[in-house]
């Protein structure tokens, strides 16, 4: 099967950054085979029985955990939920004894959502004692790579390629993992960026963090830039609590009326356009409801790609053996 | 095998209103065979392998998700639970985009329970893109179908018909979902009832709501005249919040004094009439702890009788091809 | 394989106290097959296939509850979880009726965690509809007894033996279920234990409390000499919302001084002395970080023995009646 016969040279996900675009590559092209499992009666294969996942989730998230445990059950490993709440974190264990802890229970793979950047990063330089991969399912603002490899999924396929597309991202850049991921993922298969924002919501610095992607990439202040000729317009979620804070920006209503995509709007893009968003959307925020819903909006779709992407790492980093299809 | 070899005529199940009664009468005779699992050593069949069923409750309700995630289990179906605290609804997005995001990860089958009425046939109206079915498991006031259902099976059990019994339903009729959908599955099966209630918990226009079934309903304002002479008595949970507002009920020993079913008022009954209650009680406020625990108590059937019930939605709402015992 | 072959003669596990030495050492025995399993890449046997585990968590335990989990996982049961905060006992139902509901769904074992001492047994006593097993995941100051298991096993794996060795248990010996439950434990194994406590946190009557143990325990109230010439140093866990109380302790700073282990107390004890604790750990507390990851620490066994002591535990009490290992 395509993607299964290459081993995956990466023991963790920590991020999109460290990924080759032949990673990549790899991760899509196995997604397309679980795709299709999906889609079936009977959307279970053997493949990690007998390994074990956690789901270490000390930030809410419903969508990532839920997507995440449906792949690792159709891949028939069983998956073990802990949530923030939950946790012994709120008895003032650390962070790195909670993962001690859990790796002393021999699971297989450790999936790690949490509100601060580099955590998962932390937890694999510690984690020694056993071979147990750690993927990062959001870490701060650092990086979100199973998002950024089910949006390049998505965008391959209402495409038919990523290199050579012109894709805008769309909204407070500063503190978007999903950015930051994407920004390595979809330059490194040979797309096109424009990163647009409020000039408050831009990174300082951002050109230096671009490092070679830079050559690949604009930065735009005004969305109608951004749209101009776009295949792909990606808009990202606003956090509400983030506005009206002091440099930021003002309110829900400005935000829409300058960063919000419209009906009138994406008609600057290209006319076979899509939308994307990495939900939840608030709608008529960032987002019109009509493009939310409307033909363009390949949305839902990166929620599928979702769960056949976290399968296809979940069988990279997890041992799986033998063919993922029975 | 009884109630496996007719299609079950509807996709979804948003309620008992709906429902014929021979509808009724398939789950109930499915319900027994799933029954005698449960009381196997090895208490699961194969037969929905590799089918995803979600449990989305955005109001908390322990019972009732245990309940649905055994059932699931039991049948060999993949479970995931989503409750309220945890949702992205949080996060401010509606409840039709959660659903949608979901159905996108291809469940067969999702769970909803919710505070709202109306939900469950919401969410069921607009999940389009999948063959996804929906089970209401308690939506607002409005109905909880899966109750009355394992309520009429334990009735059937217990007096070996529904048709012709007459059945007491005790308490705030006006904001009872379980009342509700046993007032169109009792009467469809054939029985007699008594709705009884304090005036103010009796709703507003309950003759017209009624419809066709009134004929086959009297509505008592008085505990005594709606045990006289029953085959079945069955208490409602009264929320306590509900107590002491303007117009409905002074206190809970006023209530317990009115409408708590005594051992002296169950006397009235029919000698060999038997309790129910939806649980969890209120004990000494709707029902004396006596009754609840004594020999005329069906109460704890009616817990047995759900995981069966539900197992025979899944069943028959889920795709479940071949036959459910091995 | 051993311990497998004679019965278990308990049908619940509510503490170490009932326990006789064999019965123990079954455990033990049953523990080290069962730990082989968790080090294969398939880490699953169909013991306790189509068996059902309920863990019945009413104070929250993120690592105990994932332990059992995992153990009932690895046995092939179905696991269901049911946390305090999502419970309908916030419903106002009452622990028994929460209990007898529970056992209406047929399950086989009930893992049952509760800050109230007694609260296990308590369900146990109640629950004669069926063969459902109750295992005691800590019930408030009284026993905690898979945790004692898990380290009586550690113990032996580590020692070689229990009968004979000195081991020192130190902190809150008043409210600690982990105390009580080694004080059981281990002295029927054969160990001799020092207690050690500030005086304020010693039980009231000790004593008495210890019974025909007695022989076999000494009091301390300084820390150098419960560790002088100890084989085995357990340090508890310190409840910070516990100092600073009336008659207690003052701070965390002078709990640490006279009652947490330093690399330099630890000198007293034997040159192959190991350290243990419960956890989590409070760091710098009632432990040094550089004893809680050195070379004498076992503490990261002591997780990997809980799940494989209560794979045992569940295969015991669950009726798994074929050899655990396939």
């Amino acid at each position: 099967m395509s993607g299964a016969a290459r081993p995956f040279p990466h023991r963790h996900l920590l991020g999109i950054e460290p990924l080759a675009a032949e990673d990549i590559v790899q991760v899509l092209d196995l997604a397309e085979t679980f795709l299709e499992i999906s889609e079936r009666p009977i959307k279970k294969v053997p493949t990690l029985r007998g390994r074990t996942v956690i789901n270490l989730f000390l930030e809410p998230s419903t969508r990532t955990r839920t997507s995440f445990e449906i792949a690792a059950k159709r891949l028939s490993a069983d998956a073990v939920n802990i949530s923030g709440a939950a946790s012994s974190t709120v008895k003032g264990e650390t962070l790195i004894d909670t993962a001690k802890n859990l790796e002393a229970m021999r699971p297989d793979i450790i999936v790690v959502r949490h509100a601060h950047s580099g955590a998962a990063a932390l937890i694999a330089d510690r984690l020694a004692r056993t071979p147990v991969a750690v993927i990062n399912a959001g870490d701060g603002t650092h990086e979100h790579p199973s998002q950024a490899l089910l949006d390049a999924a998505t965008i391959r396929k209402a495409k038919g390629k990523v290199a050579g597309l012109e894709i805008a991202i769309v909204g407070d850049i500063d503190h978007s993992r999903v950015a930051r991921s994407n920004l390595y993922g979809l330059t490194r298969l040979g797309a096109r960026l424009r990163l647009c924002a409020p000039r408050t919501m831009m990174p300082v610095g951002i050109e230096a963090m671009l490092g070679p992607a830079a050559e690949r990439v604009r930065l735009c202040y005004r969305l109608e830039e951004a749209v101009e000729g776009a295949d792909v317009v990606m808009m990202l979620r606003i956090q509400k609590e983030r506005l009206g804070k002091v440099g930021l920006f003002p309110n829900t209503r400005e935000y829409a009326r300058y960063f919000g995509l419209s009906l009138r709007t994406i008609e600057r893009a290209r006319p076979d356009a899509i939308v994307m968003h990495p939900g939840p959307i608030n709608r008529g925020v960032e987002l019109d409801p009509a493009l939310a819903d409307g033909a363009r909006s390949v949305i839902l779709d990166q929620v599928t790609y979702g769960v056949a992407v976290r399968m296809a790492l979940l069988y990279l980093l997890g041992g799986g053996g033998a063919a993922p299809a029975e």
